[in-house]
């Protein structure tokens, strides 16, 4: 299959990256991240989640961080939702799209919401009703899907079952989430193709981990298996509960690089979005993984005089 | 093209990976990793170089390190040599293949050899003869092949005549540097392409660093490209001397992960390459950027009870 001419990015690095971080970033310093992200060209950005604010105390801003944001025509400012309370909340604030999610497995899913995936495939019901009538997106998303951590690998079926609860509530996206890195070229094309074939009218998107430094190959997979919107983290920020040390989310700005160098428009300002990924640096008091915004573009040259060589 | 079933991999992290290291690692230690290394089922392996001592004082051990490996059959170790006394020391010792190289470009040929391409071609024809009648191995290698950092692209037409005259000189194999991290997968399929086309005989190897997040992609491309020799670094040891803080090579573990999980064999044992890959990081006493070796193959599942669920 040829390449796409295009693709969407879709930024999660303040939601997915920045959940796991014990220091709260004040609200102003994640509104300027969005706005730089913005200005960079981003326009799909899941900027923050509604969850139990002493679950996560780094995203209970999350009504006012919305408020903060300089919108633009054509962003669209999505947040997680993990409950009826959730989506509740989302609606009174000024996000433009709530992300509704489950994992693929009973043991994930009762350790994430809770529940068993039956109930959850229930609640999607009572959010659905919720939504009814609001001038707000919906979007799907499934944890887990390409493995999970407890149970190993997911049955393409449990996906479409649950892929067909959000299709029959309306929802016409589904983000496939490969939460802890077990996602594989050859899993991300047997997955995809199975999915795009039952449900030729959903649109399908993929958000791989790095945890095992194959997220940018499952990405190209992906490209080829006809996806196009990815999901990915400024700076890679991120990480993975389970691996000490490991890298978490696709970082964006090694992302939007690779797909500019593969002839793929993103609509994004590489050099822009480097600045923000080297602030969000600063802001994070360390070194994140991304790659690019150390080492620069491939034609950034060098200067000859002083320089040493690197024999191989 | 359908995939291989099987990939050579080439271990460069003693070389590669180390030549840049200001703290000597000893003799013995170099060789208990190597010794782990074929232990694993490592086959080849680029262990040293016979550059000049003062130069590159952590590898000047190379003829003492060959000495304390437990050899196997099968097992191929070379070194390289950038000039007639390299290659001089290379005969004196256990070394059963020596890789000769230079840069496709000017500048980055006179910061590593200090001389022009021309010298160095011309170079290429004395230590041919030299090693004319003995049992040694020999493999061209040419660095900055996918670019270069002061002169950015390389022109296809540069990479085959270098190739052409290590043809001439009875080199059967060429390793492709992409010494900065400058690879891109439509630049790697191009010049896979075209070199396969001028040189159907010839072996080519990939050599990629991961200095842009690239590595894994371009090993993909290049096997869709045909070609089945890739080296690597144990941990992925190794960097751009133009980025600090930027990664070196592709990480060995990592792409043995990749090449296994697309079904394709490379005889080595992953945990044990893994157990290698985490003792070299206590020898460098830090953190390197394999992540394999942090996360565990994807199936090495996790308990459930008092594990933190990561939401996306």
């Amino acid at each position: 299959m040829s390449l796409p001419g295009r693709v969407e990015i879709v930024e999660v690095g303040l939601r997915d990256g920045l959940q796991s971080e014990p220091e709260f970033v004040p609200t102003e310093t994640k509104a300027a991240i969005l706005n730089e992200l913005i200005a960079a060209g981003v326009r799909q950005i899941e900027a923050t989640s509604f969850v139990s604010p002493r679950a996560v105390p780094q995203l209970s801003d999350a009504v006012a961080l919305l408020e903060q944001v300089n919108k633009r025509a054509g962003v669209v400012l999505s947040a997680l939702a993990p409950n009826r309370r959730g989506v509740e909340r989302a609606l009174t604030s000024r996000a433009d799209e709530v992300v509704v999610f489950l994992s693929a497995t009973e043991s994930h899913n009762q350790k994430n919401l809770n529940r068993p995936v039956e109930q959850s495939l229930r609640d999607i019901e009572d959010v659905a009703a919720l939504l009814q009538g609001h001038a707000i997106g919906r979007k799907g998303a499934i944890a887990v899907a390409f493995g999970c951590p407890f149970e190993g690998d997911v049955d393409i079926a449990v996906l479409k079952t649950i892929v067909a609860q959000f299709a029959r509530l309306d929802f016409d996206s589904v983000t496939l989430g490969d939460t802890t890195g077990m996602a594989t070229p050859r899993l991300v094309r047997r997955t995809v193709d199975a999915l795009r074939a039952d449900f030729p009218g959903m649109k399908f998107s993929l958000h791989f981990h790095n945890t095992r430094g194959l997220g940018l190959v499952n990405v190209v997979e992906g490209l080829h298996a006809g996806v196009t919107c990815f999901e990915s983290s400024l700076g890679g920020l991120g990480g993975c509960p389970f691996a000490p040390g490991a890298t978490g989310n696709v970082c964006t700005e090694d992302l939007v690089n690779l797909l500019h160098e593969m002839g793929i428009d993103t609509g994004i300002d590489l050099p822009a979005l480097i600045q923000a990924a080297r602030h969000f640096e600063r802001v994070m008091k360390r070194s994140l993984p991304g790659q690019v915004m150390k080492a620069g573009p491939r034609l950034a040259l060098h200067d000859y005089a002083g320089a040493v060589a690197a024999v191989g």
